[in-house]
């Protein structure tokens, strides 16, 4: 079929798929939003008009999410990565300690992170079993302090595609997630949480912005004395998002998928579509010879399925052949390898049986 | 004529407009990007596609400014504001003194941000004249600490208008550079400088982006302990700009507009067509005796020009019937005031020649 496809079914784990209908609504008000003669992105964002999608699009997420009012809600500059140093920077004093939760890669950078601000106990959160399959770490097995300001945790390790199936509980100090591959696509408690922060690229819009969910109360216990004024969660605040320029049109386009979200039935709706697409994946995968999955049932993520095949040698021609299938980027991490569908909420459930009825022709014509 | 014209002139000083051209390009690619099936928005940017993208965008901007190769070319998460602190976090050790040229608006917010990371040496950059006209302090005025690590100063202030007209050559040690307002209006001699900032949001593209340009071998006596990863700038550029997933839209926005300038003549081009627009806007402004211009000759910006009305209660009119007449985004900044056409290079002639149309209209109308 080669490469002229309009729109193809895209597993990209970040940045990763939009809805094709908020692509279609911002292609349109590209050049003249709003009847003003210019695009969202030339307005300037002290006016009223921009005001107004900023508004919205907080009040909207603060819907969908059920947010309380004791909460303040974000949009910063940047991923998730400043966040990295950005919660020990104002959760922290110099001798204080936080506990992480070590999970894979990002929270392995987000630790490296941390350490540069405060003293970090190390759990961890994941492990190889004995069949050789990666697992969560029992809850009841941990070993934190106590004493730690708060503790740490990647919900959903987009990488190898291991993700909580409930939040934590045991832990009697302040939560802390990096909810970046997982954010919006299920109901949360945001009241078990002190911050919640999640970078736009999965399930929110284009990279380059972050969203940040945090208990207003905390901000007095902050310390950001040597911290830059753009790294206080504080200042942000206060500023409503907007202590300098903000990415405007990042901001429109979240607005515009939260819009779509709820039209489509909010994070309730989506979170029985995400089960449902990611249960026919691994039930497919399960009862095949030919693909496995490499996590543990009871560990496994419903938005990034990791898939092996045995013989590793077929990975190429499978990423080849599914592109001419318009199934794109299904490859996997370079530090864990092996194929990923990342089925974030823009992926459709016919996004996936396409792909399982691509799966089960490639292993026809291969074996 | 209402609001439903197609493009208007659009005055705004950031997020400024971008050419036409540029946003028709992306129009069209918006949902299919070189027939991958997914937009630019949607490309995980490890791909060698979009790092395609990354590389001509730099080459390109390397080709425009005519950067050496003993400079690095940075694009950061971001607004210039980060930058505020980045700058004294990377080059000053704790007793280390830099000196600050305070200008308007912009620059006090710099040396704020500044002063939590190091010793400032003030100097005053523009003053009131006899005549009331804002205008620049001139060098020979200066006095400096010959021993700062730096010399920083903002070359066009955009709230106000003033913009330096060559650059400082006094001061023996290293020049940094906030050139937000008017990077690409005119050729840099870059080796004059250790280090030039931007925010992408005026000449370069959307908003949540900044250029950075720096000398390569300073890198080695940069401070970098406690300075989160992605603040430091050899780090940023070790990871070719990718330390984590970059803001890629506006990577991508960023390489069209430096393809529609190479394709329009390039820096030197835009510098001829900028001074053009500006003299005739200077000119209609200083011979009428209804509009005056605040600032100074030998001191004005042809960026943002800055226009004063005797009689400020016309502002409000004037804003409403200039945007009736496809004229937009003409209010000074709220702690300016005045009116103000910001004229980046996506202005072209013809929308600063039907801005002088309107205003002679407009007084006609209210004398
Ligand atoms: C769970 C998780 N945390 C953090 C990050 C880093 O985000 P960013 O690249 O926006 O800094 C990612 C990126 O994919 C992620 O999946
Ligand atoms: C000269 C100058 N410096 C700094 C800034 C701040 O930039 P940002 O809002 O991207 O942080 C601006 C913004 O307009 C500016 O004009
Ligand atoms: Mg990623
Ligand atoms: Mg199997
Ligand atoms: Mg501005
Ligand atoms: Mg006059």
């Amino acid at each position: 079929m080669g490469l002229d496809m309009t729109r193809a079914f895209n597993f990209s784990a970040g940045p990763a798929a939009i809805p094709t209908e908020v692509l279609e609504r911002a292609q349109k008000e590209l050049l003249n939003w709003n009847g003003y003669g210019c695009s969202v992105m030339e307005l300037g964002h002290r006016t009223p008009d921009f005001q107004g999608i900023l508004d919205k699009t907080e009040a909207n997420l603060r819907k969908l999410l059920k947010i309380p009012d004791t909460y303040k809600v974000l949009f910063m500059h940047g991923g998730a990565s400043h966040q990295f140093s950005m919660v020990p920077m104002n959760f922290l004093a110099p001798e204080e300690t936080a506990n992480y939760l070590e999970m894979d890669h990002w929270s392995r950078m987000c630790i490296k992170e941390a350490q540069r601000f405060g003293n970090i106990h190390l759990q961890q959160g994941i492990r190889t079993n004995s069949e050789g399959l990666m697992e969560l770490v029992p809850e009841n097995e941990w070993q934190l302090d106590e004493k730690g300001k708060y503790l740490h945790f990647t919900s959903n390790e987009t990488i190898v595609g291991v993700q909580f199936q409930e939040d934590p509980h045991t832990f009697s100090g302040k939560l802390v997630s990096d909810m970046c591959s997982d954010i919006l696509s299920r109901p949360i408690d945001i009241e078990k949480y002190a911050l919640i922060y999640a970078g736009a690229q999965k399930n929110i819009g284009p990279s380059g912005m972050t969203v940040v969910i945090v208990r207003e109360d905390l901000f007095e216990s902050f310390h950001t004395e040597r911290v830059p004024s753009l790294f206080q969660y504080p200042y942000v605040s206060e500023k409503g998002s907007m202590p300098n320029t903000p990415p405007s049109f990042g901001i429109y386009f979240a607005g515009m998928v939260f819009e779509w979200l709820l039209e489509n039935g909010g994070v309730e709706q989506m979170y029985k579509r995400n089960l449902e697409k990611a249960h026919l994946l691994y039930d497919y995968v399960d009862q095949s010879n030919f693909y496995h999955s490499p996590v543990a049932k009871g560990s496994r993520s419903f938005m990034n399925v990791a898939i092996q095949m045995k013989d590793r040698t077929h990975e190429e021609r499978f990423l080849h052949e599914a592109r001419e299938n318009h199934l794109i980027a299904l490859k996997g991490h370079k530090t864990f390898g092996g194929l990923r569908a990342s089925i974030y909420n823009a992926m459709s459930l016919d996004g996936v049986k396409s792909l399982i009825r691509f799966m089960e022709q490639f292993e026809r014509n291969v074996t």
